[in-house]
């Protein structure tokens, strides 16, 4: 076959490849922020060793790996002794934060019941290590509306919003109906029986009925703020 | 088998046997509300003939045929061509109704969209043959609050509220979270493909974080009507 | 933006704020029944912590929590030492109850197993919490009629009837057919393989081809008390 | 490959091979019954054809093809010009009947809504093709519980039951709990939206409280009357 | 209401109230089979104590429990002490069987793979208890067809067939193929990601191309059982 | 209840009551784009008469209906004869586009195959309706990867960037591995059977394993092109 | 960005760009096989310019389009008037055929019911069209085994054998089992309502006890028949 | 029934009776490979004794168990101790393998994170005791695509494709774009809660853009290697 190539230019090495796994270390230069771990499915070691050739390959940025549980967190804090290392909603991020925990910035995180609040806080910590100024808004769910309508000054100052909620998934709705920023959605696990595990708040939020309502995976609180990253630098790369 | 037998006590008579149906003309005495035909699968000839054994029954009831198409209707109309026959909202109601369509009474009828609004009517319709009276409030759905905290007042004066909502099926829990009466919820089958005809707010509102909140099945908003005239009928016994 | 402002009025500190939490102290002003503490997925002291808030807030009320575990059990028993505190079926019940446990009164729980009996009773505490007398009628499913048959004189006193059942989920038509009170049906999560975790008796209850039955959650003894509340209110406002 | 065969064995011609079809004229030597002709999905001259190599092959029964629209009747009178031919529910059979239309006989077909009677008939057609006499019970639903109780020493008297039930499909598990023979129970496609074509009764009958509920597919009333006929057998074949 | 009354006969005492349960000791008398416990959600001293109401009021029949664990078996042991107590996949029994473990009967219970052997025996040990005599046919999956060739002969002396499978559920559909007895389908929860927990080998049978098959819960070998004797029982009652 | 308000403060007149709808003019105010009118469900007349009361409220917007079928487009141009009016893809616009239809811009639309142009289309019609320059880029679809990796640098200067696909739903996770531009992914109901009507390709893009990819509704360009505004006007607020 | 590019190496040309559609010629070069038209969507003019694109790229090729309704179908035979145009089960196919319809070759389709066909004939025409000699073997679904049985020989010979079957779609396991060729399963859309649309043959399909089936999608005999030509192929590159 | 009979033909002994399992030890003779033992729902003793079946049968043969827990190894490394057992990956394969471990050969499996790497490692174990040398070619994502780019060479050697996803399991299509080998694709249940335990990438793969791919159960590495050797096959038997 004669012909031209088309494909991913990249710097050399921009994989480390350990064997069980290849590393995409050339993720920030092409989407702008780092691979994260996925901790689910792999041993304190492996994850331990996956955060090391983060922290090597872009000793700039926090390393983060997410679902860790407790062997894991373990695991990460003896390998990473002398380095600053935060366990949070099963996070573990190694490195220097570069924005303090000030609760404020250009990203509001909210979110419906207290049992919605380890979902809001992965995307949190996972926000910040990303460089994002972030504020946590817990608690506003639709059934006591005032407490949302008494944060509503707060929320319209937010640049980008997460809004976290499990059983009817209701509040993403509100909240787009009455802010001008992007709302990310994210269904949560928490609820009674026919909730059928985030089934019930993921269709509510596809189903939206004020505009421009965007959603995540359930419990993907992770993966709401990677997006809010990604919405965020339009805003920074200008 | 000697012994005892244990039943239902019914009148000699309380139930007409046409031979492909039994008109089950004693379910006022057993449960306060007349039998209605559902029209779906049943010929005109069926559905005007059943409505005949019920306004013969019950000569002081409203006759209502529900999910009625045009054909069904008109076989209505020339059967009871004496008789005051409303045809809305798929439902056929004959005999004069009980209470003046009066925009106002115990019972609100809300909904969340125009396109909501077939739905609703159905529910208006068999409310008002029923002898409650209904105020319909449509298209204040949480997309735009204003809309409905404005119909706020209104609201709570109802003694039972219908909420009728397709796509998120937001709105009975915001509605549930401002007033104390019995609110019973409607899931209609519009909306966007993940709606799934009706699915995504029929568990929305199984889910609903505002306590006491009730459903019936996706647009059935006879159904809805006919709850409604149970729960008023608590207050009327007294 | 000039103009006018349409909202929730409130009085000052109709919610306290916690940090983590907005209890919502303003609710029985607003839909006549108090806040519960939904316990699944917070600490025993942030449980305890609440209810605190509730007695503090609503001293003439029992405070509840739902789906508590035994180590929440105890924390609140510990905190609320000199208070009676009620634990059953998952409820923690701080306060003296408004009503003797009389096993008679405007509404009737009835259930269809004897496996659904820890739903059915998550109702009955609740209800008896806010106010209402209950009569239990266990274990009359449709298998052998005649059990439910000899007690439909006691059923047909009722105001207001709460029906749970699972597996077929048959009870709440069966029962809709015979009395004239709003019934309000419950689905539990028991039964076999196609059960579905109470989807199976869900569905049947959401299609029940008596009029007028409205459903709630799957094993939610909870909501369906607080509905029975907003019923029997109805009665009891006038 | 040498050693023994296990198999079929079957009289030689026990297919008869149309090349876009293989007739199994051996079913009834194999299982009792003949095999019918589900005219779905098939011109209405490949319906006609296979019904006659029916008739060639067993002269002494009644050829059925099942899911007929008014083209394929139209195509089975035409060829069939000189025999009996009955058309109902969708059903096309050709040939004597073996039992006359006596409304008595060991099978009842009992249903609980007057729109499920074309399933019904759909069995009672085949059941009588097959040599079954039956009774057919309509319009017995549950929401108006005396109409079965009424019949129910009628049904006491059949060697089997078949019950037709959408919506709810509560009404083979309130049979099974009054009856001794088998309940074979079909799940109607008809009803509001959250019966989802049918899934809502099929699961209700699958989990019947009541034991020995069996259970055919939506629709079905074809299978549920082949089912009859091999459990009649049993009794005939002493 | 004046009138008559429509119902179901019944001695007095036919159900034994305990409170907590209406154990139903009329069953035996209306329906030809005892009212059997299920053990799952009931404590091990219920269990124990609702068996005994049966071996008091039909001391000619064996009780039966399903879904016991060791706790609940060890509690039935304990109670009874000084009668004969079989406890296989589950099933508690009391009292002296009425056929000998012969190994022969009228009714075959067939299973796909050895990992439904469970649910088979559920089913063996039910109707061992209902007094049918049962032959056990294993490990005859569809993959490795010689097998059940081999055991035709045998199958086709059985005048009813209980068929057991997980996975692709397609064993039902091949022996209806091949014998004329009726058939109740079985499927189990065996299998990878895909069935879903039973739900694909149940949509199999449902939809089996042999006509006549029915089919019961999944796992629910008792279910398939109490089937089998209402078809036997019409052999029976001639 | 004496107290304060919470609420939304809005103009007088901003929501504009036509009886059987509330159109809700201060939303531009309140969320930055106009709302529009969802045509579904709706009579020409009623889309034609709320398109009205958009133009009057907000002369210098472009008045947007979707899922329009032809009666109503031929309503709308009928009772805009004066003013431009767009009609494509499903949507009405009326009103002078504000952006030139130049196919450059900070929005890029990209589909995976040509049966998923509609959906696109109705991207682009709203995007350009509400301001924004959009690029289409269609039938790159990873079936032949080079199409895609050819239009890679055209991608990468997109400030946003939409991606629609039926089918496996497989091009939004390439893409947002290749950009560091927000991506929202619109699934289609393009497919054969196991695609469940756009079930499939939702399922794929909720699960991506692209960090920050988010999802609307199936076939809900519409939906999209508001999310792209709300993020794009991130960038213009500053 | 400095580095090395990896990706797609590829003629210049490798793709037509129509505007509205990539055409992706390059196919046969990487995959052994060349793009054909999914034409649902589509309209007949671009179904016909997008064949006459194939035609003219692979000229020793026959260039197909699958999913034709007759519109289509006649604008291909329009546009192609010269040349041999083959229109069967929705294929439409341009070309000489290379090989003719022998009813022999190393590929067998299988199927269940007279009602599957034309999913078969899908899978035998575009084998066909590929270069594949195909014999069809129909109707011999496990209702009545000895069909299939006389026909294994035959099915022995086979180097792939396709297996299409609806309703339980229990033919793909047992075929699996007597064959050592590889089994594409195809499930149809063939069935009562518990088929849903063939989602039970499909699961059946997945969970085949029989290992070493793979299964394709609902009614999708085209990918089958593509399947077949990466196996055959195979061989073939020896 | 007089008559000729069909069916399989094998040597006397081709199932070995235990009792509880019919050992097919004709399997090789009639599909190519040999009976694997499913452990799952097995004893350890029932594992060994099945596989010690295995061994005397086919004593060229590695003897395979799939899903073995830690007891299940054990008990088989006990009764196999002079011979060579690996477990890997829940794979207990007992006897010596035909190909060297050396990361070569005609079939490659490709997987897309290391959280798949299990079910990789089953397809592996499994395919290389079947006489089949694969290379493993781990963590290949898309969301990094370089990674797989860089690997092309290597894919495009192999004669058969395994490709293992969880998540959105968008690589098959990605492969099956590049290479013309046969793909079989693996979903697995890695994933957050809208991947429903694998449901997300099953549909993803059944849906696949590219033609070809052909699709196994959920996490069923196993069925992929043993399909796999079917396609092999094809080759080797020429």
């Amino acid at each position: 076959m004669e012909g031209r190539m088309v494909g991913v230019q990249y710097e050399e090495g921009a994989y480390r490849d350990l064997g069980w796994a290849k590393i995409d270390v050339g993720r920030p230069a092409r989407t702008g922020t780092a691979e994260a771990v996925y901790a689910a499915g792999k041993t304190p070691a492996q994850v331990a060793g996956a955060l090391a050739v983060l922290r090597e390959a872009h000793p700039g940025r926090v390393a983060v790996a997410t679902r860790c549980d407790e062997a894991c967190a373990a695991a990460v804090r003896e390998r990473f002794a002398d380095e600053p290392v935060l366990v949070e909603a099963g996070v573990c991020a190694v490195g220097e934060f570069p924005v303090p925990e000030s609760g404020a910035g250009p990203l509001a995180v909210v979110c419906a019941g207290t049992s919605d609040l380890p979902v809001a806080q992965e995307a949190v910590v996972t926000a910040r290590a990303n460089g994002l100024g972030v504020r946590l808004v817990p608690d506003v769910g639709v059934a006591g509306l005032h407490r949302l309508l008494d944060k509503l000054p707060e929320l319209r100052e937010a640049v980008c919003v997460i809004v976290v909620a499990g059983m009817d998934g209701a509040l993403p709705s509100v909240v787009a109906g009455l802010v001008s920023a992007p709302v990310v959605a994210v269904p949560t696990s928490v609820g009674y029986g026919a909730a059928f595990g985030g089934l019930a708040p993921l269709l509510t939020m596809l189903n939206s009925c004020s505009p421009g309502v965007t959603v995540v995976n359930i419990d993907n609180g992770f993966g709401a703020a990677m997006a809010a990253a990604r919405i965020l630098n339009v805003k920074a790369e200008r």
